[in-house]
């Protein structure tokens, strides 16, 4: 197997240069967090390009019901057509330009815009234009249309024309998110962060676990993250043995993929693997990712018991999720621009779970908002440090930063194999 | 008649290139809507080279009087002197820079400079400059002037040393403005309005009736502008004949002049005519432009009755009024951005007109406010379109946008005939 | 002696074309208050060159005690170091980059990084890094540091590698400095203000009395600034001889420097001296520079009575000094950007006043409160003009503006004479 990262090197002379830059096994030079060139690079050749998570297909179930979301400048409409594929279109008349629409979410028969009335179908076509002038050609006015998948519940899109091949992410997501059952789950609580932090500050922080046993009280007790290969005490094995063995499950699905310590890893630059799932350990005493470690809500998906630990899914450039046998918590990035990020933490349960009932708020948010904000906290910390005219970069924990090391090689590679 | 644009390039390859762009019959590229460069040329060729309107001689009828008016980092001073003439000011001080003045309007017996006291005349000169060497040269040391015009009672300032003749716009302007009496009037009410919108969106707007049927309930009432030659039914024929009948008046400057349908044309961008002055029809059961059609003030100016219709004045690029026999309404555009325009609009009615006496602000104003707020309304949506990267430009309608289209003609011959 | 300006020319053809823009004897052209690259080439060559007043050491008594100061985008700690000694250090982790503190003054036992616990001495060296690897070179991750200068109780830094010598400073300061006890001052207050004015109008203001008589009612009351010499009539003549005689003192430095009206001419463009300490008469009837001209607080310092008038320290780009036999009062610039500057005022007093007991804010703070926010107000309004396309620059007075001059011709040295 080869493990050399695919040798790229950038047509544009000033990427190429920055990316020279970085010295191996060291953090970023203060560049990347300020170059608008640069930004305006990562734009295409990064989130333009790639698979971007968007929804899910349960906000959407029937003919007509859609809901927008904005990437830069432009709007998008997820529909859900007559046909029942969902489809994104940018929302945008054909005419002059108007947004059909500025609902976050809600449901149609037409997309009429409000400006002249031109009616577009549910699959995006031009139907109706009453005022022009005869002659004028329909088909060649239809919403413009981007790129979109779904998988296990999950809703991507790509602005490229030809995006990455989404099929090998599917094949390595599908089976491992299908059990949690995100199709027919509700969200419960849906919270937008506005993070003062380049993006890559949020995957820098999110890549490694160093930083957790002062910084994350509550989630350390819940998982064996911080817990390195190499470094595992005897109690520490005795306690993983001891987590395996409850964990056991027939089901390949529902199998614990990562049966150690530390944090899998993750990304695969050397292969410019930009997804992953899988499966981890919870400790002793914790059912679920919750404060005191209990169920909060009624089991999903087709889960039977607590067995599944937690599912961890991620897709670069701008989503993770972290999902229990009774609720997931997934975050959804977005740039906003060079230094800030529009983070979106959505909490999803059964979509039979009724609140007051079935789950409390009150027991449902506190472990994942706390450690979403503390690491908000200190994203933005980094920013204003970075800022500094003295930044250097400094070097980086071959044991405890390996995974953050691999994220700036996948980044570093997006950059150089951009035409 | 020669019907052909007079053909222009720009000496500037940057906007000869985004001239080109522009498809015939189509809407106006993005770039249009968000290139600095373009934005500063559109500043130097339109918005300093032509007249701007900038108030009205009724608001400084004394020696002293003056108002101030922002136009992009300018302020300036619109000043009656001595000699009862109107001039215009930079509001600088030509010592150091200081602003002269802060307030909006007021009166002076000269203008001093709150920093170091030298002193104007209401004429401009410099006078006094107590603390200053001997000899110096104090002739040269008078404000900086740019050109004005009066014509009707409308103040029209350019930054031009060497601006277009003004004396065809007052030949044409004047006649059919002298009878509405602004010289003799006083502003009722003043809205000031931040539309985030970039100026041509807005006179794009202005320019068609098309969108009015769904989006200007109000308006379309009170008269004919949605009936488009050509389509008119015979009910509507009768209704227009019964109207002109109405309106006839052996007065020429009293006289209705667009006497059908639809929208007078304007501009006329082959003749490079950027002024225009018409009657338009009321329709029946409607003397005024108020919301049940009724007078809502005494008859302004030389009015005897009602059969004058509604007068509409236009001056590109930052001006129009609509003006029936009690009330004008004028609408005043400033660009701040890229993206966004100040608009004023202003409610005037006889000088001698008392409120609640006379007339009340809740039958004055709202005929005018709902049908400009609307409009704001859809050209900050559009503006939100054409951020899109997923906007083209759309087919305009022959029969509905041909105004639209002529605004556009004439714009973009400004830009190309600018040296 | 040389009385011709060093002649320079900068390497950079723009800055040079500025340079040469300015008409001798006239204000700054429009450019100077609006060009990025000049505002750039600024901070290299005066902000980041020269050595700016960031402080004073009685604000860090101990070893372990702290203040922080942001210059554009550095966060710097100021920090008494285990040997008393004050250092400065940029506030940047050298690991990663994250800010070490965001605290504005504290006390610490070591520097530790909240991300990863990366540990730094008092005296900036890294000595704990638990989590990194094996064969790491602490000796080269210590803090960033910049230079620093302590004179008479003030604490000055510079950015550069290679800054101007401090030495002649500290000669020409701490003589007169001293007795003034900065060194065992308390702050009594402290006010920050955000300035809408480029840097420099706040320096042209301050070095001109010019405008005071109309602008600074209180505070001419207190001194001869505004009788410019040459222009001193009989009665004034014997006033400033009756309080020399009054300020009569064995103690050079306690001796008043400047004996005649008017300003001391400062700075001295043609030596490119950037200092001045001296000390100035109070009018009959005045103490201490307050509102009713007696004591506000406890005599500081040395002092032994009111007979030292009034101390005036200043160093360019960015501090001066009013201080008074009972209180001192400084001021102290730092540029936000193109047309914002902070300023700070501070007031202080004796250590072992208390509020209450020996002063009260009533008393001690309106002078300058008063007489510093006239002077933000006429700057705002400068900018404000000098916005203005019609700005030009105006001839100066010989008589009243002569130091505002020179401190323009230092200016322009120090752009042309940057490498």
């Amino acid at each position: 197997m080869d493990t050399h990262p695919p040798t790229q090197t950038s047509a544009n002379p000033h990427i190429r240069q920055l990316v020279a830059s970085r010295q191996e096994g060291y953090a970023l030079p203060r560049a990347f967090y300020h170059d608008l060139a640069l930004y305006a690079h990562e734009s295409q050749s990064i989130w333009r390009n790639g698979w971007l998570f968007a929804g899910f297909t349960c906000q959407i179930p029937h003919p007509g019901d859609f809901f927008t979301l904005n990437v830069e400048d432009d709007t998008l409409i997820i529909l859900r057509g007559d046909d029942e594929q969902i489809r994104a279109f940018h929302n945008v008349c054909t005419h002059r330009g108007t947004l059909l629409t500025t609902e976050a979410h809600g449901s149609v028969r037409a997309l009429v815009c409000p400006y002249h009335q031109w009616t577009f179908t549910r699959q995006g076509e031009l139907f109706h234009c009453s005022g022009m002038q005869e002659g004028l050609d329909k088909s060649r006015l239809g919403l413009h249309q981007v790129q979109l998948e779904t998988c296990a519940g999950l809703i991507f899109l790509s602005f490229a024309h030809q995006p990455p091949a989404f099929e090998p992410a599917r094949q390595s997501l599908a089976p491992l998110a299908m059990p949690q059952g995100f199709e027919r789950a509700k969200i419960a609580w849906s919270k937008r962060y506005e993070v003062k932090a380049n993006w890559k500050l949020i995957w820098e922080n999110n890549r490694e676990c160093y930083h957790c046993n002062v910084n994350h009280p509550q989630y350390i007790k819940s998982n064996f993250d911080i817990y390195e290969d190499g470094q595992l005490s005897q109690r520490l094995q005795e306690r993983l043995a001891v987590a395996l063995e409850r964990s056991k499950n027939e089901d390949d699905e529902l199998a614990i993929s990562h049966r150690q310590g530390g944090l899998a890893t993750f990304p695969d630059a050397e292969h410019n693997i930009w997804y992953a799932a899988n499966r981890t350990l919870l400790t002793e005493g914790y059912l679920s990712e919750s404060l005191d470690g209990q169920r909060v809500a009624p089991l999903m998906g087709t889960y039977h018991d607590e067995r599944g630990g937690v599912l961890r899914l991620r897709t670069l450039p701008n989503f993770w999720c972290h999902a229990s046998c009774d609720h997931a918590v997934t975050t959804h990035l977005l740039p906003l621009d060079l230094h800030r990020t529009l983070v979106r933490v959505t909490w999803l349960v059964h979509e039979e779970a009724q609140v007051a009932r079935d789950y409390t708020l009150e027991k449902l948010l506190p472990f994942w908002q706390l450690t979403s904000e503390q690491d908000w906290g200190l994203c933005e910390r980094v920013q204003r440090g970075v800022n500094s005219s003295a930044y250097l970069p400094g070097p980086l924990s071959i044991l405890r930063e390996y995974n953050l090391d691999a994220f700036l090689r996948w980044y570093l590679f997006q950059l150089s194999s951009w035409k």
